[in-house]
């Protein structure tokens, strides 16, 4: 999101035509869009974007669904649809405000205080009670910052399936998505000192995907490989059940990637603007397929055999690449940052389990690393973009994420546990901790 | 949906501002959008509200053929595709006009009888051809209505599975979409005694939803349980088959639930109703977190586990609790709205099995029970609303489909008989009544 | 698709508005939308229009991962996400500037070769820099003509599913998407010899789903039956291993199709194109019905049990049907058009086992001969087409498909070889050839 919304340049020059409409009916032509239908269309944009970046929740679920094994499949889904439900409560009470800090655009002229909940335009609200800083509904803006929030918490529990207790699990995320992730995103989208140092992360490589790959990255060192995962030096595969749901989880976030970046560009009011989102929507695209073809081509090479779980995670990192810049590129060079990507998948995944680091999903090489690669990339299309700016910020998020993730995780270890017992982990978490299997009816082979 | 088509204020409205358009050049500022972007956006409001409430269809057939055991996956899915496809004929032949019975807003000047097709405008109409009740184009609203009736139809195969004829119920799904749906609709939203009382269903708690419940529970009670549920006072527990796509199932329909509540706005032209919508959409998915994250506390209170399948359910009540009043709730309402929805879930399921009624996927409870504490609710937010005239809706609407759904039910029993033989609900209706069967290759457990 | 490119009639007919819009402010009521406004709608509608034919490519996967048996869904998988990227890169570096070969209308002024790849605008383009020929941005235009051209691809892999081999197919892959698909696009969407004939296909039922079928066809011919699939003069069954992936894949296509045929006004900032594209989802939607319960009744009536995968062909035979025209009928017109598409599924099936063509999805039916029937269609409810015109542009297609993509699977077949051996045939081609089971836990009955 290019779009600071504590001086919400694109907004100002919105109006800026509506003085010239008002002062010249003649100079009419010149004129992009009367106020009111950009500020339509603004909302209009991050209420698509919203329901698509919503969309993305069932892919998680469906993607880590079929990536783990079938006696841990009913935890997993359990584990989705209530961090999900916990995020909109939590980024609701506390998360939304803390992060525009300074005061939201609210149309109503109540400003939040720090850790109040988000309040919205009142019912009908009309034009003119609209202040200069309104370019978009906050209905719509709530709707759609809610979403990656919880798009946050949802890269975390793909990396520690079939092993961490539910409760400390979502003790975590209520954390995560009340405070963790508020206050880094308020550095950067909330007009905090990253974004005043020059940082640029579009949609959010660092600011949403490092930081769901971090908090994973600590649980899995904290919370340790599943039993059995890393037995006499070697690494035992532990296949997931269901490849059709993986596919489907990887298309559902495929598609909802259109939101996530397209309207990222928080403005559609104007030709320039839509045509933005257009090259958006095209690089998004071209960094999945560049993330995919390389996966298949590389897992090719190296094993002989294509490999559909690596293909699918190439896409996702194709995806997370261009997130942090998916407006300068061509297509071509989208292609070649996603493919990028789809590399770095393949090269660090094995590599996790030499360092024994048990990631079920795959979500810290396709979020972390290629969301550092994203971010970094920025560099290369986008002139306004300091290496030395990228690198300082990716350091600084991913520090504060890694100790307060750290800190909880620990916490939580250390008083109420958060490994299931071995036993449980054996028989499997939907027996042993629901009672609930999730195809009790298909016998295990 | 708040506009009454026969008076269509808010057209009138969103028609207000063209006058001063054309009347005074410099006192533009004041105008909100030219009329045919009225036009434009209200139409579009209802095509893409309609491709999501579309989409519900899957939902639905993904949330019971999940929930369901495997024996009569094929059957579900064929009970789904089929209703939906008779819905989209009859409503269109009999249904839509039948609603709407003092004539449509067709901008071709030819109003329909009260028995005959939908008939759209001509192709290419200009903006001249259309009148001054014409606020969008009778296509995207024909095509956005259809999807609120198939939804009706929908909520009804869900109770009735695993022992329900094929025929007799698309016998009952024709009745229900072409004459029961759209009679009682009509004295909502086609301007009838209900709308003139001061009845308020926003989107439909209980013009769709109670409605649906309603048939599904005289179904219910005219079909009898499954053989083998109620023995000797025990109450024998029939897991679903796949719980990944009851999961997805639910995902699909809060997804499309932004088109349903959202379009039911009927209107995007101005600043207001757009940031109306976009309240809408964060009322709507708060309602939904509201409601799992009360099943998920009450189960694991309750039962010392969470019960994924109640916590699905969970989100559905919330969405349907708040679909009578999804504007003017603030999200901190919305979330608490839902949260009683997730609540009734979590007592009605049991309580509907003690009375020996057995609904396969719940849907009496998220559709019906927190269909009418829906409407209810509309009192705690909307000053408008009046508690005798809500409960006087919810008796008379509830009255009028269980008596006509009731009587149908008991002649398509008397007459062809609704129920499979005891042999084909035994050995499961996909071999017995479709020779097909939906995995075939899976062995059962 | 109705807009020729080099001939933009309809947006010339968009930028009228704007001179009397600039030379007569009090003239302003018969005035549309200002100029801005409808570049912004038109982008908005191939944005929109694209992310749902996107979802297409999920929908095929599903339909095709729940018709093949499990030992061979992997490869499915495997086979569709690949076949999208290499489509997206594909027609990116060739394909698109091949189809529209006499320049694009891309604003920053720079007309790409016939061989080169895309260009999209500049960023941040200015309405000042867009010239007449502008009448939405290149980036939304490429993004919804790649996804046309990833679902002609994605057609072919069905019928061919459980026995080709991945990279051969993978070949003809980049050669159809990137130069057969193209050219023949061009000879109607591309202002080619058909379109100046008077060739009618709107969304493309020749262009897009026809060339897949033939496509597709050949390579069933060329590449033979599977193993065991016609024995003794008898036609084995071979079900599908998951019917409910296959009914999601229907309805995610369906809902695609909202997008597939509704974007292809290519317009909506007017009244009229907004209707019209209302009608469009109206239509789409009915003709998909009226596939649906045709395929239900008849597979009733002629083997005295519904089939579900006939139903699910009928209502995408339905969608198919309506694509050449699904602007110009009434809604029954279009319920009837989709009919004899649903007709055409349940005979041609069983008819192309008694030719030994075997197609494993029902693609050759559903897109090839509806494909047909629906160009044909168009005379009867589209005044301007000729039926001669039709037929001959069918032939004309037809034969260029069949020829180009003939000579490719016979060098295919000829060199690498496309067919996988007959051990790994039987043992199935996820364990043969990529060592990773779909269902690894689940055991075969």
């Amino acid at each position: 999101m290019k779009l600071n919304k504590l001086i919400p340049l694109s907004a100002t020059a919105a109006l800026l035509p509506l003085a010239s409409f008002a002062q010249d009916a003649e100079a009419v032509v010149a004129v992009a869009v009367p106020t009111d239908s950009v500020f339509i269309l603004n909302s209009l944009l991050f209420l698509i974007g919203g329901f698509l970046v919503f969309w993305m929740a069932a892919g998680f679920s469906m993607l880590e669904a079929g990536l783990v094994r079938s006696k841990n499949v009913t935890m997993q889904l359990t584990k989705n649809m209530a961090l999900f439900g916990l995020a909109c409560i939590f980024y609701y009470l506390i998360g939304y405000n803390l992060m525009y800090p300074l005061g939201n655009w609210s149309v109503d002229g109540v400003l939040s205080g720090v850790f109040g909940p988000a309040v919205l335009e009142v019912v009908g609200v009309t034009a003119e009670g609209a202040d200069d800083y309104s370019y978009a509904s906050t209905g719509s803006d709530f709707f759609f910052q809610l979403m990656f929030c919880a798009a946050t918490a949802s890269i975390v529990s793909g990396t520690l399936a079939e092993r961490i207790k539910l409760w400390p699990f979502l003790a975590f995320t209520i954390v995560l998505t009340a405070i963790i992730y508020p206050i880094q995103a308020s550095w950067k989208w909330g007009g905090g000192f990253l974004d005043a140092a020059g940082f640029l992360d579009f949609a959010g490589s660092t600011v949403v995907h490092s930081v769901g790959g971090w908090a994973a990255l600590t649980g899995a060192l904290v919370l340790g490989p599943r039993l059995g995962k890393y037995k006499d030096g070697r690494v035992i595969p532990m296949m997931g059940s269901n490849l059709t749901l993986a596919t489907l989880g990887t298309f559902i976030l495929w598609m909802g990637w259109f939101g996530f970046n397209g309207a990222s560009q928080l403005a559609m009011g104007s030709v320039g603007d839509v045509a933005d989102i257009s090259r958006i929507f095209a690089n998004t695209n071209a960094a999945a397929a560049g993330g995919l073809i390389t996966a298949l081509l590389l897992t090719q090479a190296l094993y002989k055999k294509p490999d559909l779980t690596m293909i699918l995670n190439g896409a996702l990192a194709g995806l997370v690449s261009i997130t942090a810049e998916p407006l300068t590129p061509t297509i071509g060079e989208s292609t070649l940052i996603g493919a990028i990507g789809g590399l770095i998948v393949v090269f660090a995944v094995p590599m996790l389990d030499k360092l024994k680091i048990d990631d079920v999903v795959g979500a810290i090489p396709v979020h972390l690393m290629a969301g550092i690669w994203g971010t970094i990339a920025v560099v290369f299309t986008n002139g306004d973009a300091s290496l030395g700016t990228q690198l300082y910020s990716i350091v600084v998020v991913g520090g504060f994420t890694v100790v307060t993730s750290g800190a909880l995780w620990l916490l939580l270890k250390h008083t109420v546990g958060i490994r299931v017992s071995a036993e449980a982990e054996i028989t499997g978490l939907d027996v042993a901790e629901l009672g609930m299997e999730a195809y009790p009816e298909f016998s295990k082979g």
